[in-house]
């Protein structure tokens, strides 16, 4: 009997400190060898011209999640997971959502099950706590994360999801203790009803009403504040899709202080301006409804800053922010509320396929990042700060097979007709990129190749986990 | 005849990105195998209970440097590199000295030729370019960087090294163009020298007027200088030693800014104190002469800024600045002239065996920073900024095999009588550290177990290198 | 008939720009002459050796106000402006306060008549907005600020006055509209009470309990916010009884964004520190309570800072936020909640007669400020910030003779017997200046002479004012 | 007898703090009274409608100054003084520049002897030390400080000027110590050097290789090192003609540290740019040169950076920096050596007579600062910072009667051929300003009345001076 299942050879491998040639000898789903030559394999795939990565992990998506009412997310489980793989994914994190007036285990226990068995690669969940009641704060979620999810993000803004300083004081100090990860959304409530309100009195209520009614001091100011409370409840926490040069200073503010708070970005952050939610001159005044996230992307001198920040390690995330929504759909960005007024068109973007080859394109093939720096961005890092760390994020012995075969040197055009995911559109559309993920390996098993996805819907698994406070990404 | 000449067996590998527990396969002086079980090898050391750690890198030591008149240095390449090896680190990269007026390629053979045979462990030779003549900028230089001598350091002080703002251009411009790396001693040479004399006239001559002469401005200033004149060059540039928190500030300002400013610290400024020159109530008035070194140690809150600085990323290296003399020696720190005044107090202290096990200990063990930051700091960044990188500075396929056994809760006193270096005090006397180096491993051989030095003196090579841009620690 | 009803002979007058010998000449309560020699007047003060000022304004004062169940504040208009005159002063502004659910206007109307015919110097009343209803937003507090209430308080903390950020937008829309000026309490509600919970909880509620519930990021975090809100909406603020370096921080970078973000500190911030709520040392475990104030004293190095910003104009008003409560009182300080927690221990200081002395011994006689800058800070800054100007603030032809006669060689010390407030402690009992005001000269009418008052209770007026916007401190 | 040699009625009094209707008597030359109303003159001014601002102060000219071989300044006392008169002065302060080599005392002399007899309104002399001998130091500038010449410039840049930093170090000492003012030219002597030889090698020799040679962060970094030095020494200075943003951070860094730095900038720093050495188009290669001054403009993002300054306190200076050559001269702008290279083309621009009416147009008029602050960075700085303070610099009782009437309303276009200068050029041809001074009084007497100046050339006086190290503007 061959000593391995599976022997990758050729490649050169890339961990977030590292990049060596040599093979790879996977047994049982995960790495048991690492070494000049393995030969011994059942099967060998040959990674020769290829970069050998760990998958990458996507710690930040929106799935099947309930979006008010009327409106319907493009993805399922199963289509989320399809187009992960396709680009290069090998696990995900969604959110499972506590309606208010709810109940968040009951939530987080229907939400699994939607999971279950729909998926093609690994998923792990957090929670998303919109109603901090006793019963919440006291019983529920301590237990959630004793018994497995361990982080949960809190909201900033948004109607049914808001929570006021008290309730983000509340959530912290409980984080604190349980060992919990804390995920914020950092803009500013009422400063976004004022702005809102302000911008429809005036008429201007196109897509683009909503980049106006989200400058960036929403941001900065809201990251301020939340960065505030984790000083003075002495809690580390996330804060997630920082879109601006504004909010990011903050944050680099508040390490030179000392105080831990790591930072996520997307692509979008670095790729699209709020001039997009213009429409990019198309005939259809709604088309800019197909840039509508949240926050809103910026400029390019924002886009420079963020830059900046990745190259100087403010940044230890690249995360998608993954909320597709279907454009051309009375249940997704053309519903008839949003056509009369941003404030109804749902906030987000599909980017789960897409993440990888564009953070690759326009950081490494772009001379901005090294290799290293891309794997921590989009692996290690999620692994280290949302428990997944040591059996994902990165190639070594005993980590889940999770790799993903890269060509650094391909150059492909994005385009919607080629995409798995559910919405009907890619705000990246014509985008060209250099590098590109020919193979998805989870688990020891190739569930994409070249474009097809070839695996099993039931080969992706639920995870439950433990964060190690010591595995944060600096220091 | 087995796979390996070496198995090491039962620990765990710590890179800078990774911990796992694998076996290490060594055959002709590399790494070759990491693996679950290694079992087929010649020999077997068990590093149960124990960290494989990268051996220890110190890119900043001074050995058999000429030291000016009356004074020598304490160690020459057998004792220092003896000495190292005994403190867990595998390479050292000490620097050829061009006295001014003299031939640059002249000193850089001499003193490579101290070296040759008479290591324990790899040294990789660095030059100080004292007296960038047209024939030094224009010939010795290139051709000399072009053989392997890819960095060097500049002065801005001391009376025979300082080089003035153009020659800091000048010789910045060339190291842009050859591809060099450049470490730069950032002290204002005319503040100081202003302050001395200020201090002589006002009687205060004993050591700690040294401390007095440099207060916290002169390395700001010329730390903020240096950065202003790699932005005009748009050179990469090593400021080393950094010891306050005002100098830092300027490097993490310049890094903000998108400008590629890597910094260097000391144990000293994580440990010692400016009061330290004071003698530490010893009768002896001349006890502080034993903690003159350049730039001063600062004030505990120095030394916090300078932990923050390493936890959120300003330094990506942690060296020695190893500089020994003797205390108790005419041709020492008690030279007769240094009795008189500080200025003739040799500057500089013995660092090169602590660095390891104080930083490790202050900061692993005092929970400060994780087990792959230590490695970062100490190995990896070392071998990828000074163009050992790939062949020295992680664990990995193709790797030389050099490697530290680690034992992170053995608990030790730091003790002069127990070091190995040539000097006859330690600064730390007395200290005592949580983590020790048990056992040195130079490409695949132990050169040192248990506080013994057992490699030949032939065992270390003189390398030479070539920088790659593209691997530097952050971006 | 002489040309003036009052000459005041032999002086030095001060502006805020200017130091200058000359005479005064006054008719009918208003300057009408300055020269060399006035002779020709009804009355004659020889002011030789003395300097003369622009009375003082207060334009953070609290009188007869509001002050929850139970709590009694310690002065009305008569007692408090007796205190004011003695103290230097010529003229204070107090608030009227709109208790929640009540209408602003009939609050204002009420607190107007306890002003008429009840001071000794001119009184003009600042609004306090705790529920901008529809009702108060659209009619009341436009017509009040055309009726000449130009300036009101919100406040960001406080049960019963605190205003969510949507108000805080929509008030200082309306002000920015009607050209108002807003006055700013930045204090984190939530987190003060998150931390007051805690602190209960813990049995920490001591009077010391107060400094601990509100550290500076409370402070810190609220001016943030406020000065967000400000940058929206485009309106100048000013933040009031700035206490701590932090906040200042806040404060210095809006400003060096080109934002017009006004401050005010007082002496509480410049000499007392937390230390002093732990009681100085006292048997009496309630001792701190005379020290309890919002936000609460900080400590020796946010005084640095605060006078580094008052030398440096971060600072445009120093006030002296007057509050006063009896100690010993079962309706003050001590009132039988408040010997239960800190939380009921009523908030305020009294300070409205030692202001001056204390600014002018710390800041001018131990060489900190300039006497022009004292002028600035006491006087011309806030007639022109508040609308007084140019009738208040200055010495000129035309101003009212609002002036104190100042005696800069004057020492003092400062003892709750020799004061005139109706609080029955003073917390800088002891305090020793230099400087000291020997005359207070009301519109033409000495009311206050070395200590006696002597002028009517009707001499004083209430005063409505206009705004006039270009008329800040700086630009 | 009349009581006032002169009356000036009807006018607006306008002070750095105060605003006020009121007329003025003046005996003797100087300001005997202010009061409603004053009839009884030999003369009567009627200011109605008009402005009476204490005359221009312009601390920074260059007059009659040796500027190398072959090139000659365009204005001698006697013009520079009239264009000054015409332009709303009454004082202006050149330099007398100690050639290197040469007795500075014999300087001084020499350029006093051209000032005298020759001057329509009032002069004082700085010094310029540009060779701090033994003699210098010990003698020569301790005795014409305390003669009256208390304050002197020192360059960080040109080739007979430059100090290096010891020599700035103990020229601040000797400042301390002496009690004199400093003033700092702050550019890099070695990397403007360094720039210019790279900028002529690449054949860039026009005028604009001038602005390329002279990035912003060759200023930023002189600032810093000069702020360094002030702050090692304990010595206010102030560093003039800040030119560009990011010396100005630096600036606005030392003084939020409580540093006493002082700034001041100039007209062109706000209203020209880089690209005017482009030459505006004109058809001319060397058109550029008229706008060749040191530092160069820089850009508009660095105008509004300037102006932001001058808004929030970082500048309390705005001086013209004259420095006239003729542009159509062999001797001037156009002569031989300037033709081949931007090195040769003499620095400076004519600025005397326009620096007022262009600040207040841009800064009054344009709504930027208030009338007041104008005052304050036009005169009353210059005479608290120089020691011309209380004899000039404001409106007050014994103050000289310096007065400019000045028409708020007057439109005008700034024209070579209106101005009386002796440069052949204005670089603000065709500049329109609302604002226009139409009658300058110095010490009592007309000396310009509507662009005609009518006073004698004696009637000028050169003025000696002790520095009151208690007049800061700010403090």
């Amino acid at each position: 009997m061959p000593d391995f299942d599976l022997a990758i050879r050729g490649g050169t491998l890339v961990t977030a400190a590292d990049t060596v040639r040599a093979d790879l000898g996977i047994r049982d789903g995960r790495i048991a060898a690492i070494a000049e030559r393995i030969a011994d394999a059942t099967r060998t795939i040959d990674a020769s011209g290829l970069l050998v990565l760990p998958g990458g992990i996507d710690s930040h998506v929106h799935i099947a999640q309930e979006s008010g009412p009327g409106i319907v997310m493009a993805d399922d489980f199963a289509s989320a997971t399809r187009a992960a793989a396709a680009g290069g994914n090998t696990c995900v994190m969604p959110f499972a959502l506590q309606p208010r007036g709810s109940s968040l285990r009951a939530a987080t226990q229907a939400y699994r099950a939607l999971a279950e068995g729909q998926c093609h690669i690994d998923v792990a969940i957090h929670l998303i706590v919109s109603d901090p009641t006793p019963a919440v704060l006291g019983q529920e979620l301590p237990a959630l994360i004793a018994e497995g999810y361990t982080s949960f993000k809190v909201f900033m803004t948004y109607d049914d999801l808001v929570l006021n300083d008290r309730q983000l004081l509340d959530v912290f100090d409980l984080a604190r203790g349980a060992g919990a990860r804390v995920m914020v959304h950092a803009e500013g409530y009422d400063t976004i009803r004022y702005m809102a309100e302000k911008l429809e009195r005036a008429g201007e209520t196109r897509p683009y009403g909503h980049a106006l009614s989200r400058p960036q001091l929403v941001e900065r100011e809201a990251a301020h504040r939340a960065i505030s409370h984790a000083e003075l409840v002495d809690l580390p926490i996330v804060i997630v899709h920082v879109s601006g040069e504004q909010a990011m200073e903050q944050i680099a503010w508040a390490r030179s202080r000392g105080l831990k708070i790591h930072a996520e970005t997307c692509p979008q952050y670095l790729t699209l301006t709020a001039e997009d939610l213009k429409g990019r001159g198309a005939d259809d005044p709604m088309a800019g409804a197909k840039y509508v996230c949240s926050p809103p992307p910026r400029d390019t001198a924002s886009q420079e800053a963020i830059w900046r920040g990745i190259q100087n390690g403010v940044f230890e995330l690249v995360s998608s922010d993954h909320c597709p929504f279907r454009y051309d759909d009375a249940r997704g960005k053309l519903n008839p509320r949003g056509q009369q007024s941003f404030r109804y068109v749902p906030n987000g973007l599909p980017g789960i396929e897409t993440r990888l080859p564009i953070l690759f394109s326009e950081g490494v093939s772009a001379g901005r990042i090294s290799l290293n720096r891309f794997v921590e961005l989009t692996a290690t890092n999620h692994a280290k700060l949302y428990g997944l760390y040591p059996r994902k994020g990165s190639i070594g012995i005993g980590f889940d097979a999770d790799l993903t075969l890269w060509d650094p040197n391909r150059r492909e055009t994005i385009r919607q007709d080629n995409l798995h995911h559910g919405s009907d559109y890619t705000p990246w559309e014509g985008f060209s990129v250099t590098g590109w993920p020919v193979t998805t390996i989870a688990r020891g098993t190739v569930v994409a190749e070249d474009g097809r996805v070839i695996g099993d819907l039931g080969h992706g698994q639920v995870l439950d986990r433990t964060i190690d406070p010591a595995l944060r990404p600096t220091g």
